[in-house]
């Protein structure tokens, strides 16, 4: 289990990158000492703050020359034609050849995307990587699939994203059967979009490679209905960032609603302890740290707008997924469903 | 203003029908005790409840017998085919009768959209109606559509939505110039569907009709960013229940965080009444009663699942929508685009 990890760092993605990739590996040498890094980015940049600052961390961290940077509104397509020097390119070049185990970066989603895809390529047997993140619900955690990868998906795709997200709830949530729904606008059979109902047709057909449990709607997310939530990448982005959103304003509401008279302050004042608790069961950077699904290697984003704690989080993620071997067992899994089912994937209607 | 009001309602729609609409009727009284009601349905079930427990309410209700019942799971095909004796379709041809001003249903969604557009139509100039809502925002509220009227959606569709919804915020939130946003994964110009970035690029060239803001994101309904948001109906419909959701998941994490001490319960004492301030507010019932947009007469529809007060405040919204005068004012504002752009609704790129 110990076996000594080190991770590629993308040092100039993220709003406030590199002091937010800095922080954070402060923060993650506390809950992983045996860590180590290749932080990639402007040397003029990072190597006077491991010198000063962050000199405290400077026995982990090697810094590896990276001169240019991929911006947030560089699309990809840019990214992949001219972006070769940039840190987030070097840092999964760094996966690929086998100088990390995995690479972590907090920049432009869409470029790390495209340059993951070209320099690591896809397992065999999957069409299209998928975003995956746990989100907090009532009964724990669920795994929520495609966040913003693919803004079209056809029935294929979902399917493949349910096989991924049901390897990933095992290896991550530790469950041996976990649950599985595809996201749409009603439970009935005959509602949603044509690509959906395909889907779920197909995994209805294939229950010994998944546990299908039929649509979920929105609130099933929060609810915990099912251990994995299927969906396009365009809808799990939006209901990811709409539950971020929703959250903040309850939040707010609860503030105010502190400060609105002597009496409730003075409730605050017995009942913070609990209230932090609560803050802390929610606090998106608690969940920071999404995983690029179907790679030949461990691709981890985190958010661009995060603070030091929440990249820590993302580098756990990263952890986390090869401590449990992950690729090894998506791959094998892989292998097991192609031998059940030779010429295809899954079983056709 | 004081108009006398009469509507008809489906008393047969709804998860807890014939109770809730009943239940709501006895409660929008006290707001709007000048309201008429004719209630479709089942006379051998409503009758007696007329007769018995809601004798207090016989005065203002006129009973007028449906047979027939569209359940949740009928398709909107064959509501249409053969629900023409149903209380929903009655209520609904009520309206195109002139005999009421509005219809209220908690029913069947698909299948009071599909009788709605046959018997009502779509107003000119527009092609596909929406559903809209208003929801509850750190700044006050917006206006979200379409909630699931169209699954799929074209960029003329959601230039449709902008416009409807832009007459809609002027309306019933009272906003002179309200701005507009299209909901996207990311708020640069490049992210997203297709269709997305082709009907932002129509509204861009047509900012004298709709105060356009660009793209916007799921965390910005809550925040109230724009005050209107537009979207295709399965988005829309997802983000909605995903917000119903997340924030039933913190008030449970909250309820049992004040449980969780004796300090914390102590603390919900003195706190009470800003919590109940904070859960009148995200009341979901509140903001029950979403409008369907662009057809010749008011149509509102409840959640399915709601109670007797979320009921009530779907009658309020017919009551609002029908005192704002809404529909003859989409009509005069279409007529003023149309005249201002006669080849088209719209000024393409």
């Amino acid at each position: 289990m110990s076996k000594s990890i080190t991770l590629s760092l993308d040092g100039m993605g993220g709003d406030d990158a590199p002091g937010i990739v800095l922080d954070g590996i402060v923060l993650a040498r506390k809950r992983h000492p045996d860590v180590r890094y290749l932080l990639y980015g402007d040397e003029t940049v990072l190597g006077p703050l491991l010198d000063k600052q962050y000199k405290s961390i400077a026995d982990i961290v090697t810094l590896c020359h990276a001169p240019d940077v991929i911006s947030n509104t560089d699309k990809p397509s840019v990214a992949v034609r001219s972006g070769r020097k940039s840190s987030m390119a070097q840092a999964i070049r760094a996966v690929k050849d086998g100088k990390v185990d995995g690479v972590v970066s907090a920049g432009n989603t869409g470029a790390l995307m495209a340059l993951s895809k070209l320099t690591l390529r896809t397992v065999p047997g999957i069409d299209r990587p998928a975003i995956a993140a746990l989100m907090p619900t009532q009964r724990g955690e669920s795994v929520v699939l495609d966040l913003g990868a693919n803004t079209e998906c056809d029935a294929n795709n979902l399917v493949e994203f349910a096989l991924m997200g049901t390897l990933f709830a095992r290896s991550l949530l530790a469950l041996e059967n976990p649950t599985v729904g595809i996201l749409n606008i009603g439970e009935e059979e005959q509602k949603g979009r044509d690509e959906v109902k395909e889907a779920a047709a197909i995994l209805r057909n294939n229950q010994s490679l998944v546990n299908f449990k039929g649509f979920v709607e929105g609130n099933d997310i929060g609810i915990g209905t099912v251990d994995v939530v299927v969906t396009d990448g365009f809808t799990g982005n939006v209901a990811l960032k709409t539950m971020e959103g929703t959250a903040k304003v309850m939040s707010r509401f609860l503030r105010e609603a502190f400060k609105s008279s002597l009496l409730a302050k003075l409730g605050y004042v017995f009942a913070r302890p609990a209230m932090n608790r609560v803050r802390h069961r929610t606090d998106p950077r608690r969940y920071n740290g999404a995983m690029f699904l179907g790679l030949n290697g461990i691709v981890v984003k985190s958010h661009g707008g995060t603070d030091g704690l929440g990249f820590a989080n993302a580098i756990g993620v990263a952890v986390d997924m090869i401590r449990h071997g992950f690729n090894d067992s998506i791959r094998a899994d892989l292998e097991k469903l192609h031998t059940q089912s030779p010429t295809a994937e899954v079983q056709a209607v």
